[in-house]
C-alpha cells in the first residue's frame, strides 16, 4: 500500500485523569447499575496494570456490564463522548494488553460468566467472554470431551481474553491454538453494533472474519461471546518427565522427537532454576542438580500407544536422558496426571518464592535454534547480572523466559527490561519471533516495525482503521501509531531467500 | 456497524468493451512481453467463463505475467487508468470465481508455475501461484510428505486458485482446507503493492492476516506466491468400498461413524445416478443397483489400524452395509488406492457420458440433516423435471449435487438454476450454508443477504474497501454492493437459539 498510515488513532484525552466527567459516571451507572461501576480512585488501582507489572495506567471509570446489550451502550456512550474504551478479562495479560492506555472506560467482562449452551451432539460450546477457561473444561467432566486451549493461566484467566490473545498453552502443540476452537465470536464493534461471525458449524462462507477477530487484542472491538468448539478426549494417554544432565541433550532429544514423526500432546522443558523453584513449591521428587527437565505426553487410541511409548522411550535413551518418571492416564482427571501439571502451570508462581518480581517473556525461535538461543538468554543473564529462568513449550519453540528482578531496585528493573529487549532482539536475529502467545499489547508495540514491513503495517493499520475508524477502542495497542520505516527484515522474505 | 455500506466498488466501465485502448495493450505488452498477451476477440474466448458454465463476460486482454513484479506492474497500469482487473488461474472456479465481471484486464498466473523452495527439514513448501496443485505432491513422491488439500480438481487447479477459495478436498474432513496448510502468501494489493503475510514458522504476531487473505476470492488482491504447510505420509491406511440399498442406510452409517469417535481421513458418497456414471467411465465394478457407495478411508499408524478397521466393519454392517472392497495402502502411490480416487475425482468428468451440460452445486449442511437434505433435493429434481446426481464429501455435510441438463435448451437452463437455487435455499432453512468449499464468486452473491445481516455484510465490505478502496480488484464477487437490507437469519443467531 503506498499511502502512508493513517493515525487516526486518539491522542491522549484531555480531560483531568481523576476527575472523569460526572455526566459520564451518571451516564454509564444508569447502565450497568450502581453495583457494577467502579470510579474510586482506590478502587481503581486495582486495574492499573495487569500480568505485565513493568508499565502502568489509571482507567478513570471501570464498569462490569452483565450482558452484551450493556457492553454495546456503554460503547456507543464512549463513542457519543469520544471517550476510549478497552476491555479487561482476568488481566493475566502477559503484554500489557488490558491496559488502559491514556484512561478512559475499561470494560471488565467478568461479570458475563454464563455458559450458554453445551451441545454434546454437534460438539460446540457458547459461552459469555468472562467465563474462565477451565469452568468449560470442568462443565464437561464426564462427558468425554474438553476444550484443547489450556494456557497456563487457565484457572483464572477467561475464554473471552484468550480469544483476544488467541492464547496457546502445553497441548497446542497437537492440537492447535484458540483460534483452532473458535467457531464463532460475538463482537461489539467499535462503533456499539453487535456482529456475530461465524457459527457453530465450519465451512461458513465469505471472509474468514472469525479468524480475524481472533487475537485482535481488543483493536477491533470486544468479544462478548463465543462459539467454541469441544474436543473428545484421548483415549489413552502417557507422560514422561525425563531429566537431563545438560540443555543441549534436552534440545536434541527435542529434536529427535520431532524429526521422528510421533507428535506429541505437550513437549515442555523447565530448565535447572526452573526445576528448583517447582521442586521447593511442589516436592515433586526431581533431582536438582538437573540441568534440565521435559515433559513428554503422548495421547490418542489405546492402541499403539504401548509401540510410541517404546520409541520415544528410545529416543530419550539415545540422546543420555533419564526418565525419572512415566505415568499412564486414562483420563486428564486423575490424580498423578493432575499433579505433574499443576506443578508445570504454577511454575510462574513458584518463581515467587525465589524472587520479589519476574517479567516473562515470550519470544519464539526456528526449532533448531533452541540449543543457540538457551545459550544465548544465559549469556544475556550473565551480562545483565540477572537470573533467568525458562520454562517453555519446547515442541513448537516457544520460549519464556522468566527474568527475575526486584522492582524496588530501579536498577534491576533498567536491567530486566535490557535484558528482555536483547533476549526478544536474538529470537528476531536467528528468523522467530517476539510473541508465541502472549500477544503484542503495549510491551512488544517497538518491535512490530522490526518484524514487519511498512507494507505489512499499513496493510494492519488499514483493516484496524476500517474496523475501529475512530481509534477509541484499545487505542495503542498491537499495531504502532506511524510507524518509523526503519530497514527490516520479514519472516516471509526470509524464509523464500 | 451502523453506517451505510459504501459502494466504492465500480461501475461498469463505460469504455467500448470490444476496444481496449491501444494505449493500455501497449503499455501491458511493455511489461510482460508480446508473447504473454491475449487480445484478440477470438483467443479472448477461452476466458469467457470457468467451471460454471452459466454466465460469460469477456475480459478485453488477457495478460501472463512470469514473476510477481510484472503481477504488480500491470495492477499499477490498471489503477493509473482506472481499469478492472481480475486474477485466474486454471479457470476451475465452479461458482465464476474468476469471472471479468465489467471487462477489464484478466491476470491469468498460469505461467508462474514454479516450485522455488521445498524445505524438507521445517516441511513447508514455497510456490509460485499458478503451481497446479497435484504438481507439488508429484514432486513430493518418495519424501514422505505431501500437500494435503485435494479437491477434486488438483490436476489442473493452481494453488494460488485454492488460495483465493479457501479449496476443499475429499480428504479434508480429517486434515483441514487449504487454510489450514497455507503458513504465508505474497500478495499483489490492490494498489500494486507487494505484502507478505505470514511466513515459513507458525506463531506470527499481530493480525491473522494469512488467514484473511485465504479465501478472499481476488477482491484483497492477487496470490503471488504461497507457503504452505507439507503434511507427512501416513504410515498405514484402508479405504473401504460399501453399498448400500437404501440412501437413509448410508446416511445412518455415516452418522454412526462420526458418533463412535472415529475419525476417517475421507468420508465420501456417492448416489445411484453417479454410481452408474462412474461405473460406465471406469468399469470399476460396482453394482449398479446399489442406492449408495460410501468410501470410507482411515489412515495413521500401522498400530491400532486394525482394531479401528474391525470398528469401521461393524458400524457399517450394523446399518446394514454390503463391503464392495477393502484396500490396504501404505503409500497413496499404490495403483489400486489410485484407482479408487481417480474414479472418485473424475465423477464430474464421468457425468459428461451421461448428460451434455451440468452444474456443479456446493451447498452445507449440519451432518443430521443429511437424510432429510437428499430427500428434499430428489423431490427437486422431480418438481423441475430434471436428473439430479450426488457426490459428496459426507462427513462434513458438504453436499455437492450435479443439476444435469441440456444447454442448448433455454427451458432447461431455466429449470437448472431454478433448481439449484431451490436446493441451497433449504440448505439454509437446515441451518446450513450455501457454499462449503467452491465459494461464491458471482454466481452466490445473492445468498450472501440471506445468510448474513447488515451489520455482517458492512463488516465485510469494510474490510474489503479498506484492503480494495477503489473496487478495481475483483469487481462484483463475495461481497454484494449496497446489499438490500430484508430480514436474515444468521447461523451464529441459530446456533445461539
Amino acid at each position: 500500500m503506498s499511502s502512508s498510515i493513517t493515525t487516526t488513532s486518539p491522542a491522549t484525552p484531555s480531560r483531568p485523569r481523576s476527575h472523569p466527567g460526572l455526566a459520564l459516571i451518571d451516564r454509564l451507572t444508569a447502565i450497568v447499575g450502581s453495583s457494577n461501576i467502579l470510579a474510586n480512585r482506590d478502587e481503581l488501582l486495582v486495574y492499573e496494570c495487569d500480568g505485565y507489572m513493568l508499565e502502568r495506567t489509571l482507567p478513570d471509570v471501570v464498569v462490569f456490564p452483565t450482558c452484551t446489550e450493556q457492553v454495546a451502550a456503554v460503547v456507543k456512550l464512549c463513542n457519543e463522548l469520544g471517550v476510549p474504551f478497552v476491555p479487561r478479562g482476568a488481566g493475566t495479560s502477559l503484554a500489557g494488553g488490558t491496559l488502559a492506555v491514556g484512561g478512559g472506560v475499561m470494560i471488565c467482562l467478568t461479570r458475563m460468566r454464563r455458559i450458554v449452551e453445551i451441545n454434546h451432539r454437534d460438539r460446540y460450546a457458547i459461552v459469555e467472554a468472562g467465563v474462565v477457561n477451565v469452568w468449560l473444561t470442568r462443565a464437561l467432566a464426564g462427558t468425554g470431551l474438553h476444550y484443547a486451549p489450556d494456557p497456563s493461566s487457565q484457572t483464572s484467566c477467561t475464554i473471552g481474553g484468550n480469544v483476544g490473545t488467541n492464547s496457546g498453552g502445553p497441548h497446542t502443540l497437537k492440537y492447535g491454538v484458540t483460534v483452532n476452537h473458535v467457531l464463532g465470536v460475538e463482537m461489539v464493534m467499535p462503533d456499539g453494533s453487535i456482529v456475530w461471525f461465524g457459527g457453530p458449524t465450519r465451512d461458513n462462507p465469505g471472509y474468514d472474519l472469525t479468524g480475524l477477530m481472533v487475537g485482535n487484542e481488543g483493536t477491533f472491538g470486544i468479544c462478548t461471546q463465543a462459539i467454541v468448539n469441544l474436543a473428545r478426549d484421548p483415549e489413552a494417554g502417557r507422560t514422561f518427565l525425563v531429566v537431563f544432565d545438560s540443555i543441549d541433550a534436552c534440545a536434541q532429544t527435542i529434536s529427535g522427537l520431532i524429526a521422528s514423526g510421533i507428535v506429541p500432546a505437550a513437549l515442555e522443558m523447565l530448565d535447572n532454576l526452573m526445576i528448583n523453584a517447582v521442586e521447593r513449591a511442589f516436592k515433586m521428587g526431581f533431582p536438582t542438580n538437573a540441568q534440565s527437565l521435559l515433559i513428554i505426553e503422548l495421547d490418542g487410541l489405546e492402541a499403539g500407544m504401548d509401540r510410541e511409548a517404546r520409541a520415544v522411550e528410545a529416543i530419550v535413551a539415545q540422546h543420555g536422558g533419564q526418565l525419572h518418571k512415566s505415568v499412564a492416564f486414562r483420563t486428564r482427571q486423575e490424580p498423578e496426571y493432575k499433579a505433574i501439571w499443576k506443578a508445570r502451570k504454577s511454575a510462574f508462581g513458584a518463581i515467587g518464592r525465589i524472587s520479589p518480581t519476574y517479567c516473562t517473556q515470550d519470544g519464539v525461535v526456528p526449532r533448531t535454534q533452541l540449543p543457540h538461543i538457551l545459550r544465548e538468554i544465559n549469556r544475556i543473564a550473565q551480562d545483565h547480572d540477572l537470573r533467568i529462568a525458562n520454562v517453555f513449550h519446547a515442541g513448537d519453540g516457544n520460549i519464556h523466559p522468566i527474568v527475575l528482578f526486584d522492582e524496588r531496585d530501579p536498577d534491576q528493573v533498567r536491567r530486566a527490561l535490557s535484558a528482555s529487549r536483547a533476549l526478544l532482539e536474538e529470537c528476531i536475529k536467528v528468523g522467530g519471533s517476539v510473541s508465541g502467545e502472549h500477544g503484542i499489547g503495549v510491551e512488544k508495540l517497538e518491535f512490530m516495525s522490526k518484524l514487519f514491513t511498512h507494507d505489512d503495517l499499513e496493510v494492519m493499520a488499514a483493516v484496524r482503521d476500517a474496523l475501529n475508524p475512530k481509534g477509541l477502542c484499545s487505542p495503542n495497542k498491537l499495531v504502532p501509531i506511524g510507524c518509523g520505516c526503519v530497514e527490516r527484515t520479514h519472516p516471509g522474505r526470509r524464509g523464500a531467500a
